[in-house]
Formats: C-alpha cells, sequence, structure tokens
C-alpha cells in the first residue's frame, strides 16, 4: 500500500502540546494506511515521542523548528517574527507542494494571517473564510456554517464567493449532491436586513438558476434554522457567524449544566441518570466539539484545518480525518474551478 | 386595596388569539392585587371571554378596536393603515397616559413601528432597543440582552446608551444594584472586532468610571459569555443579537431533540427518563421561552413589553408581571433620568 496523502502538521501551537497532537497522528495512522505525515516543531521533543509509537514507523518526517507562536500573539506580529515557527514551516511545508493540506491546533488569527501570506487566496477570491462543521438534525448530521471568522466583513461578492466555497465543502464533507444554501438574515421577510444580505441574494438566485450549479439556494434564513433540518450550508460575514458559533457552544453549555442540576436534584432523578446514563453518553458525544473539530480555511490555494486550541488527541484525529478527506478529493482544486465558472457570468445581462 | 397600576392590553395580534390573552390576564389577576387592565380588541369577542372569569370583575376596561395588525404585515403598512388596530389603540392609551405600560403578543415590527410613532424615542435617545432576558448561570438566573432587533445597525453613541438602558433594566428586572456589561464582539483581544465596538468601549471605560455610574462594564465579551455566570447586561447591535437570540433558541432545540433521541434509544434509557422525569420536567420549566418571555422596548416614552407571538395564557401572565414590576418602579423615568445624565459630560474633555 502506497501512502500518497501527505499531511502538513503543525505539532507545537495548541494549549495540550504535541503530546496530544502525536496522540492524534497515531489514531489516524492506525486506522487510515493511505497517510503520510510531514510534522513541525521542536524535533528534540517531537521524536522521542513518535519513536515511541510503531503505527508512526517510516511514515513521519519530521522538520525541525526553533519557535512557537503563542496563543496570545498578534497575527501582525507573527507574521513579521514568526519565520522559525511550526505554523510557519507547516503552511509553507504546503506552498512548496511537499503536502497538500495543514492541520494546526494554534492560534486562529496567526494562522489565517499567516495562510494569506504563504498560500495566497486562490485566483478570483477576495476573502477567505472559515468554515465549521455544526451539528444539525438534517439527513447529514451536520450543516455548513462560514465565514465564523476569517473577517469581520463581507460584501455581497463575498456571501457569493462563501456560498459557492461552502457548497463545495458540503459536497466533500457531508456527500451531498446540490446542498441547499441559505443567507442568514433577521427575518424571512424580504424587506428585512441589510443591503449586501439582499445583493448576494439576488446574484446567488442567479446562479442557482444557472444548469450545473450544483447549488439550491433557499433565501434567506435565521438563527435559529442553523441547527434545523432546513439548510445545509449557511453563508454569512465573519462578525455575526463568529457570534453565533461561540453562542450556540455557550447555550450548549448552559444546557448541560442545567441538565446536571436537575439530574442531581432529587434521588429519583439520580436513579434514572444512572439508567439513562449510556444515552447520555452518546448525547454527550454527538455534542462533543472534539469531534466535530477542524475548522477549514477556504479560498486558499491549499487547504487548512484549524484544530480547536483545546484539542486532545481525538479532537486531533478528527481534523487530520478531515484534512485526509479534503486532500484525497482535491478539494482546492475543485473550489478553484467553482470560484472561476462564478465569476465568468460576470458582466452578462443579468 | 386600590389598584393603581394600569396595563394597557393588545388582544389580538397574537397567534393564539384572544383567548390567550384573556387567560394571561386571569392568572396575573388572582395573584396580584394592584393591578387594572386596558383591554383593546374587537368588543364582541372579548367581553364574554372576560365576563366569564370572576377575577376580572370590575378590573377590566374594553376599548373596542375593529381592526387586526397580521403577523406578517409590514411594518411601513401598519404605520399608514393600522390606525383602528387593537395594536395602535393600545399603545395610543399610554401616550394619552391612562396606562404606564402596554403589551403585546403582536408583529415586532408593527409594535416596534407603531411605538416610535405614537410614544416617540425618549429625550436624546437616537435608537430605541428591544432587550430580552437570558437564562444564565449567574446568580439572578438571567442576562440582559439587547439589542435583539429594532434596529439592524448601531453606531458607538447608540451601542452606549443600550448599556444605560440594559442597566437600569437589569437593576429594575433582576434586583442587581451594579451590574457588569459587557459588549459583544468576536474576541476579547484589543486588536479584534469594528471600529464602533473600540469607540463604544472607551466611552463605557469613561462612563462606568464616573461616580455613583452604577455600572461595571467589563470590556469586551463573546457569544459563549453570554449565558455565563460572567457578565449580566450583553450589549450589540440588533442586527447580531437578533442571530445570536434565534442561534441560541435553535441550539435549545437541537439539543431538546438529541436528548429525546437518547432518552428513547434503549430499554435502561427509558426506565432512566422515567425516573427521572421530574428533573427534566424541571428542565424543562428553567429553559422554557414561555416562562422567560417579554421583549422590552427601550428608549421610548413609556414602556412596551412585547410578547412572543405565539404566547399562551402562561406566556402572556409573564409578560404582564413584567410589564407590572417596570410600572410599579417607574422604570421609563429612570432610563430617562440616566439617558440625559450621561448625555452631559459629552463636550467634556475625555
Amino acid at each position: 500500500m502506497t501512502r500518497d496523502i501527505v499531511i502538513s502538521i503543525d505539532a507545537m501551537g495548541g494549549d495540550s502540546g504535541p503530546a496530544a497532537v502525536v496522540g492524534g497522528m497515531v489514531m489516524s495512522a492506525s486506522k487510515n494506511d493511505e497517510i503520510r505525515y510531514i510534522v513541525h516543531g521542536d524535533e528534540a521533543e517531537l521524536r522521542p515521542l513518535i519513536e515511541k509509537h510503531s503505527a508512526l514507523n517510516d511514515i513521519v518526517e519530521i522538520r525541525h523548528c526553533s519557535d512557537v507562536i503563542s496563543m496570545t500573539e498578534k497575527p501582525s506580529r507573527a507574521m513579521r517574527s514568526g519565520k522559525d515557527s511550526s505554523m510557519w514551516g507547516t503552511l509553507k511545508t504546503v506552498e512548496m507542494g511537499d503536502a497538500t493540506v495543514a492541520v494546526s491546533c494554534g492560534n486562529t488569527g496567526a494562522l489565517m494571517a499567516i495562510s494569506m501570506l504563504r498560500l495566497r487566496r486562490a485566483p478570483g477570491v477576495d476573502r477567505p473564510a472559515i468554515a465549521v462543521l455544526w451539528p444539525s438534525r438534517s439527513a447529514a448530521g451536520h450543516s455548513v456554517v462560514l465565514d465564523v471568522g476569517a473577517d469581520i466583513r463581507a460584501e455581497a461578492r463575498d456571501l457569493v464567493q462563501y456560498a459557492i466555497m461552502g457548497v463545495e465543502y458540503a459536497r466533500q464533507g457531508l456527500d451531498l449532491t446540490t446542498p441547499r444554501v441559505g443567507l442568514l438574515n433577521v427575518g424571512t421577510e424580504e424587506h428585512k436586513g441589510r443591503v449586501a444580505l439582499h445583493e448576494a441574494s439576488e446574484l446567488l438566485e442567479a446562479l442557482a438558476a444557472e444548469p450545473d450549479s450544483g447549488m439550491n439556494f433557499i433565501g434567506f434564513v435565521e438563527g435559529s434554522d442553523i441547527g434545523s433540518a432546513n439548510v445545509d450550508v449557511i453563508v454569512t460575514d465573519g462578525f455575526t457567524g463568529n457570534v453565533a458559533l461561540k453562542t450556540a457552544e455557550g447555550t450548549a453549555t448552559l444546557i448541560r449544566g442545567f441538565l446536571r442540576d436537575a439530574m442531581e436534584h432529587t434521588v429519583f432523578s439520580r436513579i434514572g441518570a444512572l439508567f439513562a446514563l449510556t444515552s447520555l453518553r452518546r448525547l454527550q458525544k454527538r455534542l462533543d466539539p472534539r469531534r466535530r473539530n477542524g475548522g477549514v480555511f477556504l479560498g486558499l490555494n491549499g487547504a487548512v484545518v484549524k484544530s480547536h486550541g483545546g484539542a486532545d488527541a481525538t479532537g486531533v484525529s478528527a481534523a487530520i480525518k478531515l484534512a485526509f478527506r479534503l486532500a484525497k478529493n482535491g478539494f482546492t482544486q475543485k473550489v478553484a474551478e467553482r470560484v472561476a465558472k462564478a465569476a465568468k457570468p460576470e458582466g452578462h445581462p443579468e
């Protein structure tokens, strides 16, 4: 078996340190015989961690980087003085074509800044975006939400590109042929919302009407639709998307807390909780942010998977799995083709 | 006992019709002997509903209105042609001083438009806001979030006024002396977010530093802080606030669905669910949108409580209870004083 999908990994940056990253690499490598890794970080620290695991024998190349970008580093500073960092090395390896996709648990802002610098925007893309998989009641089990924080602004044109990129991601990540796309707004009535949203809505309607668009544009959706069965790709600006994502995380935490209180309230409910334990564990697993880990940077010349800063081995392994799928399916090229194709009708008498 | 707190009620507009509204009036009147009502709607329909309940004897005045504003009516149209509607009548009764506070389950956009027209903005307020109580892990059990949809834009000056009004609401509604105020942003690092947020942050820091400000400004917060114990008043523009509110509602619905699935999965978990039933019911009650019902319109010459369109008697009663508290405590006057006081230092060498 040839291991011909190469993933470039930043072993440092995360909150849990290189041991969690190596743990994730082991988990993925033992389930997948097509993966190879190029891993970046302090070689003296990494080599013993890696050599402990026979699953990683001969499938890891270590590239030494002397520096680490901290979680609190400002993106602008990371871009100026991060050249010896593991994050920089990870992206340079993709830039040079040695790997197809990058994985990092590090500082999101710095990762986006260095990704833009090293990989550059894909032709025709003004604003790259960060997309996440959001648990939902739809058949696929998840929807795609973007942008969740690459850029706090988005013009109509950017929202249209987010839709195109998000659709391709949903096609690859959720196995959907014609994903349903919704624009996040404050109401589904036409008179509500911002001007850029109305422009984007008109553009998307025209785009979806083209033959072979591969997109089903359903118009405006609201925050309550994000986890519903109504929509597969939710498009918004990075400010709103980031607030929505974190609000949902906060709500899940709040409810888990309320549930814990409720369960501990009486002897009966404690007995009940004991019986219900396996079911509650199944629920926990479904809501577990480690398992739906891996935001993806879209719109660059190369895919970048941003794992949660606090990810453990399970979380890192989920991010690697996602990176593998994207590399295997030629995701970056397919997005570039879609964006180029959509750009063509500009100047059309629409 | 004199019943000297008069509440002006729109009996029509909501999804559940006048029976739910009258039901809520009965629930509140039987628990509270200081309330009187002036109720607006179709007299032929209302009189028999009201006369059935002895709790409402002699404490209700009916003002006949021949028209109803539908849930889908555009605000602009409601303003032009809604003069004979129950909503219009409800606000006119407050405008004329016959009641202190208005309650309606009707169309939010129309209610805000007519409220602005009849009650007008309080002196010095540019943009009124809609505030909601959000369940949280703090000691008070709720936080105040505003604006959740009165206006999709907000300048720095508006955000500062939202903070002032939200603090007064938290003082009255949550019994807090010095509420903690946070500005909703995409990160707590200073280099992140929009310009208006940074301006507002500086203004609020100066305001909170004044003696007797009654406000503890804690800086930027994120979506995940909204339901946490970290903050009492969360300030944002109406677009972001509306998306956050609906995303949280959607997440709660999603989790309830997952929980139901998990509980029904095995015989053991079904037995568990049976034992845990009372606790789950307690949880349900805590999350019940009917019980935390009642958004409040702030920044007008008179308080307006917007009850959920689908509210049943319990929901309407919760909205009436909130309206009563605001009327009893002279809420509108106190907000006006705070806004005027905060406006004074303008032109200060800050």
